[in-house]
């Protein structure tokens, strides 16, 4: 069997006590540490943390075996219990479709265990998540490359009157162009894309669109280390978040579409003072 | 303190280690009841293996109370730590926004403790999550009363090749016309809308209106006590679902808007047979 856990969002304590029950009759713990390494605050202090509640020793799946190992993971999960630690849900921002495809099509049974995750914790700021249209994800703009596509999704949102959630981008294990040349894998440093540099690129997407989706004045809540103890919440015109320090990432951003009394009475909560 | 705790969809054990600590050092328990009652089993056994898990009573806020007498509650939680337990995330389906605004103007200082909702664990199926569109809620209709306005979301989403999450009625607590007569409150047994139920009445609706947003060929998902153990997916047409048996509630119904290949290869695992 192969289980798939959601760990939540903020720290080891966010995992469920089902989800815990599975891990430790796990043979096998494996990581998903695409996305996950800061949001645990995974150092190997952070790691060995979860391997002290779990009781066992835990093995960090980075991009490089998600992608090529996989097989070995899945051929375990047919004989043995197997879990698979996602952070946040594992069909959350992230999702591990391919995964569960191919451990069916290897005859493996799968079992997930869902958590809270980024897609549905945003509705701790009071906009009702019924009311959110299709999510975005903005992506680092290069100088030659400025992938747009989530500005036409904007538009349609709001046009609608719906709230708009956009995932900022994770580069994590990005190897570099000389390690590509020379066949030996280096990496970048990680970058998370701050809420600032997203209005950045939002606004300047805008000025060449102009075709009025959003401007300055438009109204959003920026969130960071959501679910966290330190989590930072602040609702305010995408000018005045432009200038404000939300501190280490996870960054989000929620624009906001058209909003009902209560969700105005919350929002004033997190207002931009 | 206000601690407002999701406890996640399946039973007492999809509560996280952060909310479990969080309860027991609570002084007084309250728990939701508005939509809980059934999805944890909650007969008196149910809330009795919950206060075993906790080493503590639980007080059930009822409909009535939660409208009430939400302030005994909220003061109780200005010199103590009381803790109010939600099915789900507080911030999901369900949402407790209003709760929130009040302990806020009280001076109570609150913290959410989030868990999985239906909102995010309906990706399970494949579908993925940013592709959704608005969610819309079904109600029971009656003879005289068929309120349609989720057909033109419905529209909106499908135009825009997007999802849709369905969120099927549920009556709790229902006074009896009798009742309110005599002014001595008796309540209506809990009526929980299948799949069945809504396909029937997306299907009126669309004949009343004509304007193709769906049809019986529509590619839907159904699921039936999603996140329990005997949890129930079904991906199929409209017509095909609606002659299916999904068994006991809590159901929800995803309308699939257009589909990536991963996708499809995911909801084949689900296919009806």
């Amino acid at each position: 069997m192969l289980y798939i856990i959601g760990l939540g969002l903020g720290d080891e304590r966010d995992i469920t006590l089902r989800g815990l029950e599975a891990v430790k009759k796990c043979e096998k713990v494996y990581m998903e540490a695409y996305t996950s390494l800061l949001s645990f605050g995974l150092s190997a202090d952070g790691l060995s943390t979860l391997e002290k509640l779990y009781g066992k020793p835990i093995t960090v799946a980075d991009r490089d075996m998600v992608e090529e190992k996989v097989d070995t993971m899945l051929s375990e999960a047919i004989a043995s219990d197997v879990a698979f630690l996602v952070v946040g849900d594992p069909f959350g921002a992230t999702t591990h479709t391919d995964l569960v495809v191919r451990a069916k099509e290897l005859g493996v049974n799968v079992k997930v265990i869902h958590n809270a995750s980024v897609m549905n914790a945003v509705g701790v700021c009071g906009l009702q998540l019924y009311r959110y249209g299709e999510t975005v994800s903005i992506p680092f703009f290069t100088d030659v490359w400025k992938p747009d596509s989530f500005y036409e999704r904007i538009q349609n949102n709001r046009k609608l009157g719906l709230h708009t959630l956009c995932l900022l981008d994770i580069r994590v294990k990005e190897p570099t162009w000389e390690s590509l040349a020379r066949g030996k894998k280096q990496y970048e440093p990680p970058r998370f894309m701050t809420i600032n540099t997203a209005i950045e690129q939002l606004l300047e997407v805008e000025q060449q669109r102009g075709e009025s989706a959003y401007d300055e004045e438009t109204e959003c809540v920026g969130f960071a280390r959501l679910g966290s103890e330190d989590q930072m919440i602040v609702a305010g015109t995408m000018r005045e978040l432009l200038a404000f320090d939300f501190g280490a990432p996870l960054h989000c951003l929620v624009i906001i579409g058209k909003t009902h009394p209560l969700e105005e009475e919350m929002l004033n909560v997190y207002r931009h003072k």
